[in-house]
C-alpha cells in the first residue's frame, strides 16, 4: 500500500460540486492531499480543499495539465474531457473510474448496448443519431426518449406520449427506449477495488410525490422483499463486475409490475441516492469511493438506522442570495441532518442541499421526513 | 435565529488544531463561513477553513484584531488571552464558552473554587501561589499536585510520594489535592446553548492498561450501572448550569469506591472524550458545539451503535515524517474508522489522530479495538 495519509500523495479530483465537498471531509479525515479542478471560481470545494484550480472540465488541455499534477485521478461528475483522461492513463496516470468506462457511462447509447452485450436486464432500446433519422421510424407510444449526452438530473429524458410531441424533441444524438411500468424505482451503489474486492449497499428507494411525479424521499432500506432486495444487488454487482469497475456505482433500477429487475441507467460516481450513508452507514459512500479508488480495503456498507434523505431545491418564484427557512424547525426535530452545499444563489428547482433522517424505526423516520419536508423552505431574501 | 448559513456570516476559532479540523467537518456541512486564528502555519485547519490567520492565541492584539473581523467567536483550546476575549465582549461581540467562565476553567485553582462554592462534589484541595509557600504546609502522602495554569493531556499534573518527590515539583501556582482512589475515571459532555436548552452525552469510561497506566480505550456507553452513569449525567449537568456555561463542557469524574461521583476537572470545549461522538451518535460532540454557540436548537446526544475510540500517538523511537503502518490491516476490521490530524512530523507520545470502533455489540466493539491498537503503529519512515 502506498502512503496516502500525511504524505506527499496527492489526489486529483475532477469538479468541485457537492459531491466534492462531501469527498473532501473523508480526504480530510483521512488527511489526504486534495487538489480539485472546476469551472466556477465559488464551487463549493473551493476554498476547502488543499489546492484549487479553476478552468474547464470539457478542455482537453485543462484537464491533461491538470492531471499532470496530481499522482492519482478521480471524478465527481462525469461530463469531462475523456480524451485527456486516455492520454494521462497511456503515459501511466492511474484514473479512477478507468477513462474506458466513462466513455461508455457518458454515452446513454453506448450504456444501453453494454448492457444488452453483458446479458444485464434493461428496456429494450434503439439508437438514432439525429432527429431526422428517429423521424424515419414508427414507434408505439408513449415512448422514452433520452439524449445521448449531458443529461442531468431529468433533462434530456422525455416521455414522448404522440406524433406532436416528435416535434419538440432535441435534433441530437439519443436512444429510444420501451416505457416500462414500473413498481418501484430502487438504487444500488456498488463499490469495487483494483484488487477486485466488491460490495454492494442496500437497496434504496425513491418514493414519488403522488401528483407531482418528483422524488420525494430516498428511503434506505427500501420497502420490498428480502427476495427482491437481493435481486437488485446481485444485478447491481453484476453490472460493476461486467465493468471491471473501480470506484463508486450507482445502479438505477426498475422493479416491474411482476418483481422483475432491470438496469435503467448507472453514474460512475458517488451519487444522491446514496447520501443517507454518510449518517445511516457504517462506511458513508464518500469513504467508500475514496478506499475504492485507492485499492485500500472496502468497508461495510450496511446500516446503523434506517435513513431517509430529501433533497432541499430552490423553491419556484425565488431567485438570488438564499436563505433557509425554519433551520431552527427542523434542527429540532430528532435526527435530522441538513447538508448546506454552499451555493449562494438559489434558482427555482436548484440543488441547494438535502436533509438526512435517521432512526432505529423507519416509520418513525418517514413521518419526519414528512414533516421536514413540510416545514424547511429554500427561497431568497 | 440569524442566517447562519451560505451568508455573509463569519465565524471565528481561536485554535487550528485537530479539534479545530473536526468542527470544520460541521461548519462545511452547514456551510458555514469559518476563519481560524493559529500560531502555526501548517495547523491541521490552515489549509481547509475558509480563511486562515496565522499568530498567536496568547498575544493581546493578535486575539483582539482576529476579534474584530468574526461575529461571533469560539475556541478550540482554552490557553487564549482572556484579557483580549474580555475587551471583545466589552465592546458587543458575542464569544461562546464565555470569557468569564475560560478565566475560572484556565486556572485551576478558581475552577477547584467555583466547584466547592457551588457544592460540585470533587475532592480537597488547597491552593498555592509558589513552590516555597507549598514547603511550609504538611502533607500526607502520597497526594496530587496540579499546575493551576497550562496543564494538557496530562502535564503539569504529578503524583507526589514523599518529601523528596516535592524538590522536583515547578516553582509555580498550583494546587494540592487529596489523592482518591477509584474505580473508574468516567466523563459526561453537556451542551449548553443560550436559550438554556442543555443536553448531556452518555457517560463514557477510560479504560487504562494494567500496566502502563495510561488510557487506553474510551467506551461509550461505560460499563456501569444505570444508577451510578444518572448520577454522573445530573453532576455533569449541575456543572455546566452553575457556569451558565454555553457551547460544550466536557466534565471528567473519578467514581469512587463506594460509586459516589466526583469531579475532577472539566474543560471548556470538545474533547478527546467526546470523538467516538462522531461516528457513533445521532450528533457528534463538533455539531452539538455549533448548535450551542449559534444558539440553535440542540440534537439528540444519544447513539445509534456503541463507540469505543483508541488514541493514534507516535511511538516511542520514532521521531520526524509520519508513517501509518498498517492502515490496511485496520481498514479491513468492520466498524472501524481512522482520523488522521494532519501533523507531517511524529515524535513519541504526540497525539497524531484517534480510531473508532462502533459496533452494535460493545463487546465486539471491544475485542475489535484491542486487535487495531495491537495492529497500528504511528512510526517515521
Amino acid at each position: 500500500m502506498k502512503n496516502y495519509f500525511s504524505s506527499n500523495f496527492r489526489l486529483g479530483v475532477l469538479g468541485g460540486g457537492q459531491l466534492g465537498k462531501m469527498l473532501l471531509t473523508e480526504t480530510q479525515k483521512f488527511d489526504i492531499y486534495t487538489v480539485i479542478l472546476d469551472g466556477a471560481a465559488d464551487a463549493p470545494c473551493a476554498q476547502i480543499c488543499n489546492e484549487f484550480h479553476q478552468g474547464s472540465l470539457m478542455d482537453f488541455d485543462t484537464v491533461y495539465n491538470f492531471g499532470k499534477k496530481v499522482d492519482l485521478l478521480t471524478i465527481e461528475i462525469e461530463h469531462v474531457n475523456i480524451d485527456a483522461l486516455i492520454k494521462l492513463e497511456a503515459e501511466g496516470l492511474e484514473i479512477y473510474p478507468q477513462p474506458s468506462v466513462l466513455k461508455i457511462i457518458q454515452h446513454k447509447g453506448k450504456q444501453k448496448d453494454f448492457f444488452v452485450k453483458n446479458n444485464i436486464p434493461t428496456s429494450p432500446h434503439k439508437r438514432f443519431s439525429s432527429l431526422a433519422e428517429l423521424k424515419k421510424e414508427q414507434f408505439n407510444f408513449p415512448f422514452v426518449w433520452k439524449s445521448a449526452q449531458f443529461g442531468y438530473d431529468g433533462t434530456g429524458v422525455k416521455i414522448v406520449k404522440s406524433e406532436s410531441d416528435i416535434n419538440l424533441l432535441a435534433d441530437t444524438d439519443c436512444i429510444v427506449e420501451e416505457l416500462i411500468p414500473f413498481k418501484n424505482e430502487l438504487a444500488v451503489i456498488v463499490a469495487r477495488n483494483k484488487s477486485g474486492e466488491i460490495k454492494t449497499y442496500p437497496v434504496v428507494e425513491m418514493e414519488f410525490h403522488p401528483e407531482a411525479n418528483q422524488v420525494e424521499y430516498v428511503i434506505c432500506p427500501a420497502r420490498i422483499s428480502e427476495e427482491v432486495a437481493l435481486k437488485a444487488r446481485a444485478i447491481a454487482l453484476k453490472v460493476a463486475e461486467s465493468f471491471e469497475h473501480i470506484g463508486l456505482l450507482a445502479v438505477e433500477l426498475f422493479q416491474t409490475a411482476n418483481d422483475e429487475i432491470i438496469v435503467n441507467e448507472v453514474a460512475p460516481r458517488t451519487h444522491n441516492s446514496g447520501h443517507y450513508s454518510i449518517e445511516a452507514s457504517y462506511t458513508s459512500q464518500f469513504e467508500q469511493h475514496v478506499r475504492s479508488i485507492l485499492n485500500l480495503p472496502l468497508g461495510n456498507p450496511e446500516s446503523k438506522v434506517a435513513g431517509i434523505m430529501v433533497n432541499l431545491v430552490g423553491e419556484e418564484g425565488f431567485s438570488g442570495n438564499v436563505v433557509y427557512e425554519n433551520m431552527a424547525e427542523i434542527l429540532k426535530m430528532d435526527g435530522v441532518t441538513p447538508h448546506i452545499y454552499g451555493k449562494k444563489e438559489t434558482r427555482p428547482f436548484r440543488k441547494m442541499g438535502h436533509v438526512t433522517i435517521v432512526n432505529n424505526n423507519l416509520a418513525e423516520a418517514r413521518k419526519t421526513a414528512e414533516k421536514v419536508k413540510n416545514t424547511i423552505r429554500v427561497i431568497s431574501k
